[in-house]
């Protein structure tokens, strides 16, 4: 899945800003050798991910086996058991909020991105993220849109060229930028360029841009977009998009549809530990 | 305001995560000893949050002037300019996105509370958040809570207790957790019990739980419990608290509301930075 | 015991702080795969603490076991053997003056602890430790005021309310110092006061506070202070106690004494490693 | 002084094992523009060491402004004012235990070693310290030790040879062990030897060992191993020195003595900070 | 240049390498005060880079001016002097290794860059570099291959695409490989895949790759390459490719060659600081 | 061999410079559970150094066996096989690389310390490093030179003291500067000083010095100096040593000669993994 050296620092991190001595109650209240066991229960309708997250949470706290009854992107139901665990009951309840923090989040954003899926059916267009992700969580959270169905854009300002309006201005116009961005930059990426009108975007297919992205453009001002792009080159569609809009943007043949609000307003889902019994 | 020992951390990461070598796109095109000013503006109505952490990120950045025109708890409406940024372009585009991000969520934390701040009007009730943070940002997103006038709970498993059911079956019973907790744990902290109906409130009380959290209760059964409570003790209410119910809630007489909401299922408040000059 | 994701951080940089390269005398005369085993041997009469963090330097190092003849809190007598360790024979010797560090202040300290505490049998004063901890080691430390039969006061400056003279001053009285920290504060901390005299003893009592710390106080002072405060709230000595003071102040029948000396100006309990055997 | 690479490091890690959020007393009470003065008074006898590291703890806070009455390494009387603390007044208050807590412990190793130095005068021997630092402040322990008049020995297990009787053991004599490490490491270390008796000794001389430790040897003994030496290389005593047995020990005519109580079991020299004025 | 929140980090890191306690033989005889002026002279014929981050060394030291007769990628000449440094004389002392090792080798890498770049005079072909860069030390290496008049291949694993043949083994096929990295990865790279001989080339063109490697190819089959492919898609030369064979190469019109030992097997530039003043 | 806590965060941190999200190319084709084998070929004759180091990036990756044909120190020619991969496909690929750029520059070393070891045949000399090592790699390459036959100079500017000209100025002369670093370092360690003729070698005799540093001298005046010096010190030659020249450097009868670009100016010797097939 994910690369552990990434992730287990991530748990680490989040581990630490919740326990920054002991478990206080738990550790007063639980003695150190008790074992438990203990459900992982869907309370919401929605799509997983982040399963080995969770696990890995306690794999690092030690001594408690989490067996999993769905798998990374299953749908559940409220009332669903997604996982068993069962090991040192204060692990259990030490780690218990930290691993459903994460994982509540991760299938948030995969419940969402399947939403924007189902407005995409029978058109080609692809839902893509943003840059637009919560603080240290970017590369759990561009993989559970993975899960959820959608595609990644760039994954940050390192790996990825796009040219804003501001990168225009300071080059001079369009195709300066674009004449600056491929000689200075590694010839392995792709140069896509934001325009806002049809002048741009003429403008932006003469200096060969290899991805264009229409910003903020009405749906109709879309479509004349498409079909003047051709297949010169690859059309983003950006900005406005929401569960209501993006069927009909999708249906004006744009190529991808980007939308930050997957992982930058996402709610969690409702996932919860319960029936744990101490078996001593 | 907040820590910087802290927030610096926060920020240096997620500036490493936008920036794994440089920021090809901004580099290729604008010269480095260019210079710029741009405006903040708020594209939504809402509470701001944040605005020193955003002013961070370019001063770690470097180079780059922040001048306010709003302070942190404003209410701002749409097309409202925030704050104007001078100095060098390429920290400016840089440093955008990570400012962004970070200032937008506290924003959105901070217009959310207030929502529900808004529903307790006329009541004694006080909001409280939760540990369900996100990953790694707690010590910002409990801080976004109190400027939108919540107050905070417990900040991590070390500094609180909350003894909750899973430690009252270990424990073996309300009577025994509440002793071995008050036993255990240093004499400076509050002891907090969470009960489920009117029997656990009964044993709670006796015991000499300083807090009792009303947890997932009716309201009518929870109208019961503050009378049967009187000033015995605090009482905090949880479960179900969304901005429908809690106004009700609230005139049960409740000390304490906890949302946990307002931190894991936030939108951002839209902000964007724009008009951006190159000067010189 | 203690949570492994702090107490690793601290053993990893004191092994790193001992051996910057390698450890030079070892690994230019013991073979690589020498195999060895070591008595652990207490050289003075105390009690031992931090068992688990000798053990997990070697854990850590790699390839030696330790078995213990001792139990965390057991008194020990010079000659009597801790623990026999077993293992590469490299690791032994490069990890012996680390882990014995670390145990032998942990040790030190619970000793420390342990004298006091004797002196309060009879009464029903408790013993408490205060922030005045080896920069770097409080989690470590905490820990064995506990095993030595104490109790921990907050754990640092986020986690408990200690309004002191400083706070006073700045509030313009300790009634507005209440107040203030009790309406900017988590309502889960109870607040506590410092006061120097029966006035400030008095105004304290009268604003409410959880817990009064009676600083620097002659014990006829403390006495009377005690019986003004009968069970309006929690009384805590601080200031002048030693071993030689601590008898009387427990008798004035204050609730908690808290001692700085047991953590700041403690030293180590003599063990030594012994016998080593190269066994090939 | 000190490097501040490392230095830094150890005080922004002891800020935030005593700040884990923010000082909640603080904050609730000061406000945040409070600015104030305070003075750093000497509460006991002894020798100043860390006065640099006590003001880099309020420049990494900030704001802060210390002005020194006293130097490095002066002698200091109850009630003498060393410094004037002016500037931020929630800083001021928020750091003092942090930079109290190092610099009473690196000026009451000053102190002790100071002691011992006295019962050297007249001798040509010098004290040294051990490796029996508290984990994670040598570097800060060995260079108040030099404040105190004191010598270091070997940093770490990197940077100097001790050949030890477990050494001896597994190289299969004294004679052995000296030719591995000469032939082993590099060149620009000396070689040092511990031996318990005479006959050792004279297998150490033969061998070469440029520095010979006199362990745990009587008064007498030590003064026949003195003489045999002669200049034949450097000796060493160590083991049972006390502020009682030290003076014998050096008139044996021995170069260096080396005492592991000056590091491991030293009490903290008492420094308080009073007379806090809020101005403005 | 380049982003001063990685480059500290490695200067950080190699002066703590280089420093475990302190400049024992510069603090021991150099007063801490004393200040010094030197001089930066090259020894030795080649093309100056990472004059900054050699001026950084001694801007995170603290107190030393670093003025600067040349500029990045300057071409210099044994005994002309680079910059003169003025300022603390132990800081000087103790970060010349540190500041010398950093960049006498990215002068050696834009040295060796250049003399490759002589090569390819009168052919378009463009020189690039690989992922054998040494470890902890990408992101200056890179830097310095630009400084040097050569272009970056891809970053990392994470930023762009490089199908090779375990990858084409493991998908079955080069048609196959392509579409599966051209499903699953990000639209906004392009995609590389390396051919051995004209088969794979024509199937690669086939599959719609954007750049293809020619993998070990004699000169003569890589111009049969060129021409097949002319401008369907992006050529790269890659192995065995020398100071002597590098013109043949260029020669056969392939658009970029690239060259692993211009950072895997390159000699540092001889520069050194001489004629070190004490003043005052 | 070297210790894990520091290699580790060597590999660890040039793994997540070559994944900052994860193996794009590899995690779209190969599948996350497919097998793999492969082989691990030598390219070049040379000697092997740093197999557990290669060995040790796939354990910290996860799930690959490494089965060793060759042992630390072994010559290798073209065409031999070193090692056997197996496990999974995914870490070996992306891997690879890490491992490779790892043990390579290693391997590249010990070849080139073994080339200068051959010149020093039948004389008494011995080869040491220099601090001329790459910046962070200098554990891994001062071990590398000991695997080729070479020694260890100081590691780093803690642990041993070298007077250089700069030194001796602000000293005022060879005679006060060796009896600072005498009075004012460790005893532990040995004094070297680095002259240039032999005005200055006859007052380093004089003054004691432990190991006299002859620096950029001829190899008649060498001669001569080594004379003069007798076995009064210890001789290391230093300054324009190269292949050519160590041969008659050696024979002047100097006891060490120490060589820089044995570690900053080495090619890497060529090994390749090759031969991997997915065996599912």
């Amino acid at each position: 899945m994910m690369n552990y050296l990434m992730i287990d620092k991530i748990i680490k991190n989040t581990l630490k800003e919740d326990v920054t001595s002991e478990d206080i109650t738990t550790n007063s209240i639980v003695p150190h050798n008790a074992r438990a066991t203990a459900d992982l229960i869907a309370k919401e309708e929605g799509m997983l991910a982040g399963l080995h997250v969770f696990e890995r949470v306690f794999e690092l706290l030690g001594d408690v086996q989490v067996d999993f009854m769905k798998s990374e992107g299953d749908l559940v139901h409220p009332g669903e058991k997604i996982a068993i665990l069962n090991g040192n009951a204060r692990n259990i309840l030490t780690g218990e909020r930290t691993a459903l923090n994460l994982m509540q989040r991760l299938s948030g954003i995969a419940t969402l991105t399947k939403k924007y899926m189902d407005q995409l059916v029978g058109t080609k267009a692809k839902l893509v993220d943003t840059r637009k992700t919560t603080p240290g969580l970017r590369v759990l959270e561009k993989y559970a849109v993975k899960i959820g169905g959608g595609h990644n854009h760039r994954f940050n300002l390192s790996d990825g060229i796009l040219i804003k309006d501001n990168h225009i201005g300071a080059a001079g116009g369009i195709t300066q930028a674009i004449n600056l961005a491929r000689n200075n930059t590694s010839f392995v990426n792709k140069i896509e360029v934001e325009v806002e009108n049809l002048e741009m975007l003429n403008e932006a297919i003469e200096a060969g841009a290899d991805i264009i992205m229409l910003d903020n453009m009405s749906v109709e001002m879309m479509e004349q977009a498409v079909q003047i792009v051709g297949n010169k080159s690859i059309t983003e569609a950006s900005g406005n998009v929401n569960l209501g809009t993006i069927g009909a943007i999708a249906r004006t043949g744009v190529d991808f549809i980007s939308v930050g609000s997957i992982t930058h307003s996402v709610g969690v889902l409702d996932i919860s530990m319960k029936n744990m019994q101490i078996i001593k």
